[in-house]
């Protein structure tokens, strides 16, 4: 196992690495910019190195100077965390140059999962579902017609040339299809000389649902079920739930054997998540997250593991010494992520934290970086702090998040509390009822009203 | 289920138990003394009602200002937390007088349990094992040697009319019984004219465990396992496990089945806890606690059970709704006290705490009262926090409390904190090689070094 670990990160992402390398003996290095000197993150580590000054650029994604501070300081291996360099298969590559262990999966795997449609060619291959549609181009109506039936209506023709939305027809039912082909073909030629179109089944009410796997180096690959990130605003995640309410226990146990045995088959070695949009039971993978995320809590909290020692001990080498029959989902987690944002502009509002309260008690988990007297740098990303709860079921969990919001203090700022508690006073958040598009329109209509 | 309910109670548990209430969906009514009139309980509640002085004779003791306050703010039941009435039989049967519910057993249980020598009775009639020994006064010599035989050596030969260790004499072996039984005699005639005596095993190192107990008026009866209390000073709790690094499965499920038995047959009703001394795979009931404990966080975490809601439950006539085989006991569970003391000399340290600072992340639990600028007055219990941790392992949960504990922040006042540290660290406490005697014996040695 290694000694030391430095955590090429800040915020609370920096606190829950250095939290699993604590305890589990292991020293900490923590690098900061000079905006950061004061971070909790900088505060509770063994060590820490300045690396540079406030912008990203030139700190947190400064690979000379971690790379430095790993080396000044001894330290056998780098946690990147998520974000910032926790994506960058050159820095995962230039890592393991120097000798030390990238506590994350192979530069080759980054690489070819950061190529997005490399990515997908490769999930299709190794049987994972992606969006269903034609083979590429189709020749002529009939065909189109054929496939229609097939992946069945509504459906989308699309140019192959397109983009932007151009060249893009829905066909509802089979009487529309005709007219759909026709105006996509006369747009693509339009828009880009090339009447050449292809068909997706189209989902107008998809789910965001992801799939949290582990592999080690020795070839074993399982999952911890999934996380349905839906309520996003333009493609932020706002709250997260594990399970979702709308898997069944067959459905979770399918995608669950695709994904890992097509992982199993890459040889991907660490922490990893498979993006699904899902829909009327059908899952359609959009892209793979070669990384921890920002909402691994709630799967925690649902199968009782330290998704973070498990990177650690993947990267030492360890065999992850369980199977996929050892993983039980048990209850219901939500995460709240807590912006320092107006929650109702979602304009960032940093500034100094003058009281901060977390809330406490049975089932009540809060991953920040905040202490009261926190001046929260303008520089870097919003989220200052995570709510995850825990519970026997989802409403339960529900009313147990609602009662943390209330004894939650962030004094000074802004933030999206008051947001996260119309959500989740919401009726048809509450029995589950929502999609991609929900939280935008929910939040127009709070706008309006 | 109710719509409102009084908490005659302060500090951590009256938040503990507004959570529970709070997200049941329940009101609840907070009462208080001038000295806690910005108690974080108070601030938290639905409404406060001031029932008294500082002294807890006039307030948190006073059953009239108590009942008043039910009436005027009309509550339909009393919860009455750990400490001050909630074993008070009469103030159960009062609260049930003015058409309240109490949340706790019946007047009549609390009150054969408080009469320590009734209790002890009461269970061995039903069958729950006491301190093997003679049935009474020993008619001679030779029936002492049979029933030494039959319990085991070491034994104790004590007066039967002698208290203070007095008229009471150790045999090791068998050797020792002739002179052990002549001395215990002659004392015992000389100190209380009366030279009966009986023989009773003698525990040289047992461990305090406890076993949680839930009833309802349905006549079901299920426990959630042990916790290990063995780490007390002066009787006072200072560190608690579940499950008990002593015991096995097989030791578990018997006791488990004996007392579950027994307090169905008593039909009891509501939380309890019965306390064992337990040595070498032998339990002796020693008393029983009709209430919910202090330490009941450790149960709820490794059983994923909320003992408050369910009491709240069984008080509003709900069945459990499971049986023994549902309850499973997951991973290790560890409480550190937090009292507000000189972690050498005990001595208390009320004051303002300027800085609090929760701990956060996996597996932690804070159940507390405290918030930055909270003066904690001289007038009751030094106890201002309970630190909880929970991991699949005793070992990660060590760990785990250890970087807990480090992040935790009280300033102002002296708190256990030190101490707690140091008991984590012994080599002894993490092989779980410790007995009732052991946490004194180390402060001792801690202050000699």
């Amino acid at each position: 196992m290694f000694s030391k670990i430095l955590i090429a990160n800040r915020g609370e992402i920096a606190l829950r690495i250095q939290r699993a390398c604590r305890e589990m003996g292991i020293k900490t290095v923590a690098v900061h910019s000079t905006a950061d000197a004061d971070a909790m993150h900088v505060r509770l580590a063994d060590e820490a190195v300045c690396i540079g000054p406030p912008s990203s650029r030139d700190s947190y994604l400064n690979v000379a100077a971690i790379l430095s501070a790993a080396t000044i300081t001894g330290a056998e291996a780098i946690h990147p965390g998520y974000g910032f360099l926790s994506e960058n298969a050159e820095f995962a590559e230039t890592v393991e140059e120097h000798g030390l262990a990238f506590i994350g999966p192979t530069a080759q795997h980054i690489r070819m999962m950061g190529d997005k449609i490399t990515a997908k060619t490769t999930m299709r291959e190794l049987g994972v579902p992606l969006v269903p549609g034609s083979d590429g181009a189709l020749p002529d109506l009939q065909s189109a017609r054929e496939v229609a039936e097939r992946v069945g209506y509504p459906v989308l023709i699309k140019a192959a040339a397109g983009g932007g939305g151009r060249g893009m027809k829905v066909a509802k039912t089979a009487d529309e299809i005709e007219e759909a082909w026709t105006v996509a073909r006369t747009e693509a030629r339009a828009a880009f000389g090339n009447d050449e179109v292809y068909l997706e089944k189209y989902l107008n009410r998809p789910r965001h649902i992801e799939l949290q796997i582990l592999g080690d180096a020795h070839g074993n690959v399982v999952h911890f079920g999934e996380r349905d990130c839906s309520l996003q605003r333009r493609h932020q995640k706002l709250l997260e739930e594990a399970g979702s309410p709308a898997l069944t226990d067959a459905e979770r146990e399918e995608i669950g054997r695709t994904s890992t045995e097509a992982l199993a088959r890459m040889g991907y070695r660490n922490a990893g998540t498979l993006e699904f949009l899902y829909q009327d039971g059908q899952f359609c993978f959009i892209e793979m997250n070669t990384r921890l995320q920002v909402e691994h809590p709630v799967t925690e909290m649902v199968c009782s593991v330290d998704l973070v020692r498990e990177q650690i001990r993947i990267a030492a080498g360890e065999k992850l010494g369980y199977t996929q029959k050892d993983i039980k989902m048990s209850g219901h987690a939500i995460e709240c992520r807590i912006n320092a944002e107006n929650p109702e502009t979602f304009a960032p509002s940093p500034g100094t934290v003058n009281v901060f309260h977390a809330p406490g008690g049975l089932g009540v988990r809060m991953d920040s970086a905040l202490y009261a007297g926190y001046r929260i740098p303008p520089y870097y990303d919003s989220m200052i702090a995570k709510l995850i709860v825990h519970a026997p079921t989802r409403q339960e969990a529900i009313a147990r998040m609602q009662r943390a919001l209330d004894e939650c203090v962030v004094d000074g700022v802004q933030t999206v509390i008051p947001l996260h508690r119309k959500i989740l006073a919401d009726p048809s958040f509450q029995k589950g009822d929502y999609t991609i598009h929900w939280l935008e329109n929910f939040v127009a209509e709070q706008t309006k009203s």
